[in-house]
């Protein structure tokens, strides 16, 4: 199962070698105008062969929606969204010597090796072309609450961002170099280092940082019902994902209770954080300040140097060595899947906050 | 709702300063032997006055167990376990002032008013009490199956460990301080920065390692069902929690792949990661080695130094100096917690992997 | 386990002859005031002992509410109500003679001999009290939108009411006989027969019918999501109830469909059914309609009677006479029990509809 | 949402008169060799137009397996099953003149008039194609544990069977005559009164006997965890079901306890029921005997008379006549849809039992 949400259900389906990858939504609230181009411009910035930064696996990953839409809405339905997978290398994948940092192994022991081998099938990051498709529909509803969401490359390696930059320019700046980093200088610096990994046969690691403004206050729950516990679920879904914080996430570990909170004022009237070192979520509930989150991707597991492993078969060491095409560090194509995913959980959330009902009236005005 | 669990399901109910706090349990094997003793001991460990870096409400947390047991052993029905709260002083709390870094402020939002604001309500800290009863009792099914699971303070403030010790001295010498930390020369200087924090009417934040040995591989599943997103999904749902990592976690942003990925070998002429730099955990799954991850715990919100809030009666600014007993740094008796904790999450998976009557079969020999 | 509920999740606990039994409710809404008197009084139409023709068991089931009420209402914390088992005999009970009609049988298969065998354990009819505590506290939120719910006994043996009674007189009525049936008279040949039964040691099975005003149109959903589907779901977690059906249920078989089809009309003028032989309810929704459901009783399984069973010690076939303290026709008693307990499906479904805001904007005006 | 299942997840998308229905199937245990022309089978046996007593629509229904497979067998990933929709005539639909009968008015309000109408849309009968083709694909699973599954037509309008085959006549005749009764002179008397009805305009209704051998005792449940209520979740959610019955169900109202209760005795040296009034299932979980259960069809909705409804548009009264083409009578392909529709419920509880290694430990040899 990859399936994830309360209200708004979340399945994934497909392989990465397979027929097609997809994405099945159910309780979708109706009358959502579907914009099938906006949401193909959101896979765009997923796509791999995108920019010298990526995979040069060729696909064009063009969106097929097959239910859920009636008259250019969602209609309530389960929506169906697939694309199908053309630039398949089969060749170099065998189920017989796991390849170190990938679900090889353990997918092989838990499934009696049945599970399809082919570029970790259904654990392949391919299958977050579902996340964006859906969430990037998800976007199309939360747009009517006014709720925004931007994501983009904190960290690269040794390169980070020291000063956050502000929402807009971050929408801004995002897309203007092929990192995803609104630094431009910054940016030029881990293009280079992502080049250099590329070519000693190695890859790199980072960080994206994703910010949500419009959200009401009280989203969330109790304890394993918080914000962070039902975010956090999907992030770590995210193949390569290794941390999450929120705020400042583990910094705060080193700060004290009197640099850490923020403090309580009045923002447009209304009571508010005014620092947002917490994030925007405290106790597990949104507060009515921007969100702030940090998901940390570990370097591209799959790289060129011969690695030791097991022969599955005769039970021996075995060496390694990857062939086919992968991304020398995922960052910047995973900015977009958590910019999007984000939305679907945030869907979930609201939905839960405000019922289908409520949901539909506030979308139809 | 702050219940978590697809097989085993944990539910936790109370409030801080009501007449008591506790959990239920579904879905638990029949047949395990309850030793009320050992679970006691570990909620022991949780206690608040336990020791001078903690907070001083004196609790004797005694254990309660009214459902779920016959002749000593699980039935198969749901079990609740509840203590009585006893040194309540509620005096202290407003529901018209919210607290900054606590949950006040988003609760007073989301229930209209109604929420019970003495001490967080269900909010509070107080609720892991039932995290550490349920988890003490799973780890008494987990037994049978040889896991072992410890916990450690891994960092306070700006101490932190740089050499992680054996499994076996973890367990060893985890309590053998007030911090827990198993480096007695390191916790003595955290005792110290904890108590000076204390002093100053401030708390200090830090980070508890967790370590599993003797878990199958093929634990955990697809995307957000992988282990890393349950395992996350009841981290975050510990109060304070703001960053969860597997295995080097947010360090794997600043390394490359060869540094980064375990190469596979034979131990015990099994195939398993040689290597601990990814956790144990690779695409969602367990690989058989040892598992490691860490919770980052920000500074406890309430300090004793006046903050900045709102008053919701007047909608003013206003000026909040938040009285009652608190842990200075909650570190020291998170450690139990995460450990406990975790084991809940662990027989949820064993459950899915080996089904109610596999896992009683084994059980019962 | 024995939870159910999407939004508002119930969860059952204790054991028949155990320390208590009671009932566990996430997800309630805040706000909404509890009137423990009313809860009690529909316990009191549950109890044993209540008159001659119930089990003669004595207990008193008073009520204690623990956790998830703040100042008289409800706070949006998980709430819990509990009985204490009083009147306990499990002299009588023996894990290794299953009494026919029981889960005995299943019960020690399925906990490999580790269940609670007296009373049925968990599995206990007792169990209800639950259902009856935790649905009158559902239906002083439901009162807010004006939703009634009336249960009475449509047959017992082969004793049925022929013309249904309109909802008001069902309501003024359904408490003015022991056996819970609307017509008196009827009422009174049904009570014969159930002592009748009683003095040759056996029993009588029956059916309730349930009647439901006011509910909105639209509740529900699709396929097992359907009205009917989370309805039964619940009724067929009430022992002993072997059949369920809306409308006129399994009678619609031998009708045709210009007989059973409801003709749509103006009502008050909106839209609906004109007439209620589909029960309110086509295909998986609420049509705005009365809703209308039976359910029906098998008898009482534990009879006075000698019955074959096998001794599982020995494992050869074994003669069983049944003591204890029985309801020769539980279908008084199970009368408050479904009239209760559909009010948390109810609820259930007008979270979904409405969201805990949309619910409590309403309920707090 | 259409889904259900806590171990196997089915979730149905698709519309009656969109491109496509289908089925996505999730926590499927890996292995299972996948025989799609024994899928196919099942599917020819709910086809439409397969003779004179069902609908004329020209459907071949060709099964298409997208994902999920790998080298013939379910790789553990999940698995989509779909068809396309050819002969849609979509002309005679509008969504402003509910139909009695349908979830017309009850889904239009719900979705504030943006569900898909045309031939109810995701509400629609067809949607059962995807129950079937997921069903017949659980019982290639189940034939390993030697489960057994035969559903046939119990009741057409006034013509019943009045003693229950052998299970092994039952799996022999059902599909000998066009109404899948296996007692042959009466299945031409149901034969002629389906034909007259159509030819008046009319429908009619009935009931569908399912049976199943070899489950293994203690599936299912505590209380809503029965057994019952799991499997009429499902059983509700095929459209035209209004009652569902255990054992003898609704009959049961008017029997005796020491009548209705199944005495235990040895069998091949189990203890087990010897007789089979309740079913197999008492007090929630299977005891296993064999499991019986009948669900009443009411009356095809869709029928030629003219009759009332409202304009929607204009709310004022109005007639209706229903054009297309319906089966006068369901019941006949709503046998294969039962007795597939099953297997899902069955392979659920099983894997719940057994857990996806035990399942697959089993599977595997």
């Amino acid at each position: 199962m990859s399936s994830f949400g309360d209200h708004l259900k979340v399945h994934l389906l497909g392989e990465s070698h397979g027929q097609l990858v997809g994405v099945l939504l159910e309780g979708l609230p109706a009358g959502v105008p579907v914009d099938a181009k906006a949401i193909q411009a959101q896979l765009e910035r997923r796509r791999p062969a995108q920019s010298a930064v990526t995979s040069q696996r060729r696909e064009r990953d063009p969106l097929t929606i097959s239910t859920g839409v009636h008259e250019g809405r969602t209609s309530g339905a389960p929506l169906l969204m697939t694309t199908t997978n053309t630039d398949v290398d089969s060749s170099v994948y065998s189920a017989l010597k796991p390849r170190p940092g990938h679900s090889d192994l353990g997918g092989h022991l838990k499934f009696f090796g049945h599970a399809d081998p082919r570029g970790a099938g259904h654990f392949g990051g391919r299958l977050t072309w579902g996340l964006v498709a859906a969430g990037a529909l998800a976007r199309q509803a939360l747009d009517v609450f006014g709720i925004r969401i931007v994501a983009y490359t904190e960290r690269i390696g040794a390169h980070h961002i020291t000063q956050e930059p502000s929402f807009d320019d971050a929408v801004r700046l995002v897309d203007s170099n092929e990192v995803r980093c609104p630094d431009d200088a910054l940016a030029q610096r881990m293009r280079k280092d992502i080049l250099d990994a590329r070519k000693g046969g190695d890859s790199l690691g980072g960080a994206v940082r994703c910010r949500i403004q419009g959200l009401p206050a009280g989203l969330g729950g109790y304890h394993a019902r918080s914000f962070e516990s039902r975010m956090s679920l999907m992030l770590f879904g995210i193949p390569a994902v290794k941390a999450v914080g929120f705020g400042l996430g583990h910094e705060l570990a080193t700060m004290t209770g009197s640099q850490a909170n923020d403090p309580i004022g009045l923002v447009q009237g209304a009571p508010q954080a005014l620092t947002n070192r917490q994030g925007g979520v405290v106790g597990g509930l949104t507060d009515g300040s921007e969100v702030s989150l940090l998901a940390t991707f570990k370097p591209t597991a799959s790289i060129l140097t011969p690695q030791d492993t097991v022969d599955l078969e005769s039970n021996a060491p075995a060496k390694l060595t990857i062939k086919g095409r992968h991304d020398p560090c995922i960052v910047p194509r995973a900015v977009p899947v958590v910019e999007n995913a984000v939305a679907l959980v945030l869907l979930d959330l609201l939905l839960e906050r405000l019922g289908e009902e409520g949901f539909q009236r506030r979308l139809l005005g």
